[in-house]
């Protein structure tokens, strides 16, 4: 379905006969990752609808928004299977058209980490999902973890604006040797792929510290950079910061303290391709196989 | 009710019963004019709410926010006797808790008239009316069109989002001698009363040539800007725009065709009280008594 207003229709016609809307909402080239989050929404709601919107707002000029990977076809047979019951592709006109110039932002949430790296980049994924939140009206929508500052962004807007929705935050859907899915790991070549692994071989390694009582901020950020640098050709960084607010912990991240959490976050260029990754120390699973190194 | 999520509970509640959800958002201090919108919210929806909520988000760090005028006692009693179903007046902490930082920014309508003068206002209004949109589910929102901008913005902003809201624009409702009534009246002086007949006349006065086939846009506002002129202490704008874009419209209105409208739209101070008045030229029935000068 390409057009909003039916698209409206169709979600309160569905809300009227008694169903929960679920929505998930993608930039397609799905992959396992997106699958395990229709699964969920299919634990929480009734009506399961997935939009599949490439938003042109959040990528910058020299972004790879021309060439982000799309196959339609693949993803709507995969939602099929899925059992999803309504998938929303609209083409760009009809989501900002023209005479458009509202925007939905949140402040500083999106200053650290990608947002320092990708100006308007959240303003674009904010505003998108706001108006796809109000077309669809979802009681249940679920976010994947391995956008870690974007889930955090639009659980601000979801509390700020009052937003009737019980936002899910699922965890990273990895493969077996520990890659993050991602829709770009298509970009990647044979030896890109391989280097790939830096990423999660990075986060293990600061979250087998934290599982061995380390507690230093920065030598926690330095077991992951030194995975990440051996691997990427640039990288636009490396963080351990605290998980709620995305600030620097300080010095240790327990402040002295027990109970402690960091997010360590990465994001870097494998080639031409900008890959990220993330754990929450103190709460998530290792990520990803064992740590060999 | 002060609580929000009450708030929210009790429409929740109202439109499960099958009630249609009339909303009226104002600042409280009511007088005659956000009655009339009540009136118009009871005529589209079965169950009537009003907010009163002092925004200061959308005032400036020079403005009147500390001594707008607030009759909470008398505000409720005015809407008892309306009928209205629902009264929500919360506290500033609710409705913008600590933390929060999400805004919701109209681009370029926001830019000329009171926009210029007021830096940051129509972010604070589209943020706290998107909050309360989303807190209340109205399928009616009724506003009046003495902040004629407000209403542009809104209208932009209700479409940009694909809120499911028909917005509706109020006309002015004024004193018998003309002028546009306004919580902040109480303000003013009897020879400041007296002098803030101006606004009305000068729109009287574009409007009667208007009438009388005048087109040339200068002229137009000439008419109206001399009799701001005569009793204003300091004006922020005397303008004619286009009643959609809210930009200039060239030399003439009509471009030199037919069927032209032009929003007159005045903004001055009289003594310490800033006055907004305005009237759409080829829409509007004359703007106040007859014209008597």
């Amino acid at each position: 379905m390409k057009d909003p207003i039916a698209f409206r229709a169709a979600c309160d016609e569905a809300r009227r006969s008694g169903a929960t809307v679920g929505f998930v909402p993608t930039m397609g080239a799905l992959h396992s990752g997106h699958l395990a989050l229709v699964a969920e929404a299919k634990r929480k709601a009734s009506f399961i609808v997935v939009s599949i919107f490439v938003n042109p707002t959040q990528f910058g000029p020299n972004e790879d928004f021309v060439h982000y990977p799309r196959d339609f076809v693949g993803d709507l047979q995969k939602l099929t299977d899925q059992g999803v019951d309504l998938v929303f592709a609209p083409e760009p006109s009809a989501m900002y058209p023209e005479g458009e110039q509202t925007r939905v932002k949140v402040h500083r949430l999106t200053d650290p980490l990608c947002g320092a790296f990708r100006p308007g980049h959240f303003e674009g994924v904010t505003t998108i999902v706001a108006k796809l939140f109000a077309l669809s009206g979802p009681a249940v929508v679920v976010f994947g973890k391995k956008d870690y500052q974007q889930l955090a962004v639009l659980r601000k807007m979801v509390r700020d604006l009052f937003f009737p929705i019980d936002l899910i935050g699922h965890p990273i859907v990895r493969e077996a040797d520990g890659l993050a899915m991602s829709s770009r790991n298509v970009y990647l070549s044979a030896d890109e792929r391989a280097r790939a692994l830096g990423l999660s071989r990075g986060l293990r390694a600061a979250w087998s510290a934290f599982e061995g009582g380390e507690r230093r901020t920065e030598t926690l950020r330095a077991l992951a950079l030194r995975e990440v640098h051996a691997v990427a050709d640039r990288i636009d960084y490396v963080d351990v910061v605290d998980p709620v607010d995305l600030m620097p912990p300080g010095e240790r991240i327990d402040g002295g303290g027990a109970g402690a959490k960091a997010l360590v976050a990465i994001a870097c260029h494998i080639g031409k391709t900008r890959l990220i990754d993330n754990v929450v120390l103190g709460e998530d699973p290792v990520p990803g196989a064992a740590v060999t190194s």
